[in-house]
């Protein structure tokens, strides 16, 4: 029947689904999603989504870390895959937790190692965007919004603490 | 039998651990630890484990992020688990990736509100440790020495960017 169960193990203090034919236990943990606000001199590298959730708008490189993966080889990894850019990390921009979807997002801050961009498979563009020229009514994830506008406010400034959510905001779309 | 059979499921890119009997998927992600050096004045907050792994040596108080819980939130929670100490969080120390273990660790700085510390149920031990007399030798874990070395590093400092593994440090224990 697979772990469609709820109880909680032997040992634990949670609720957990069990498999009622194996006893299989599905401990589930909060996922984490990596990505980027690259940069090509002023311009961010933005990707349209080419699928579901929220197909046809804009976002950042980003994705699920990985098995025995490191999060800053995560970001570069993700920045390949959708947009076949090569980055360099410069900092740590930002730490959101999206508490209903249980995610936390990491996003880097990281320059582009040249300015040639292109759509990978989950893309269906990649574009190098002036702030000014930024969809903002088109943006696929509030968290997208919320690291450009703190990237945009740490901009000038060599050393900076990684944002947070911004007060008030768990990220459920708005 | 339980998720069992390695295989790449429709639609997936890698391979997962499938059960025979009913085709449930077990997908396996990283962890999530988050943790905190925790100040009183100059004094920092250790835990002595009475667990394994590790058990009998010295800790920050730090456990896995739960299902729809902030971060911020699961460290707070962890120092009052482990030490029945209230905390106020200053800053994020530290991110931490140990591929090795598929483990992404948060450490944050923080000031204790109060002096009152105790062990609870998963410490033998908890303890106000001024930093000359930090049992290094018998720390539980290498990145318990990385985020008490960082801390050193950035106490005079308003604002630091967070650590990040000590080069050429994995975190496999020593």
């Amino acid at each position: 029947m697979g772990p469609v169960i709820e109880q909680i193990p032997a040992g634990d203090t949670r609720p957990r689904l069990v498999c009622g034919d194996c006893g299989f236990v599905n401990y589930v943990n909060p996922r984490v999603v990596v990505g980027a606000v690259c940069l090509w001199q002023d311009r961010i590298l933005l990707c349209r989504r080419a699928i579901e959730p929220r197909k046809g708008f804009w976002t950042l490189p980003a994705g699920y870390l990985e098995l025995n993966e490191g999060t800053e080889d995560a970001a570069r990894r993700e920045a390949y895959e959708e947009a076949r850019a090569t980055i360099d990390l410069t900092a740590l921009l930002a730490v959101y937790a999206l508490k209903h979807i249980s995610q936390v997002q990491l996003i880097y801050l990281a320059r582009l190692t040249a300015p040639a961009v292109e759509a990978g498979p989950e893309s269906a563009e990649a574009a190098l965007i002036a702030w000014d020229d930024i969809p903002w009514r088109e943006l696929a994830f509030p968290s997208v919004r919320w690291a450009l506008d703190h990237y945009r406010a740490v901009r000038d400034q060599a050393v900076f603490a990684p944002a947070t959510n911004p007060p008030g905001e768990g990220g459920r779309p708005i």
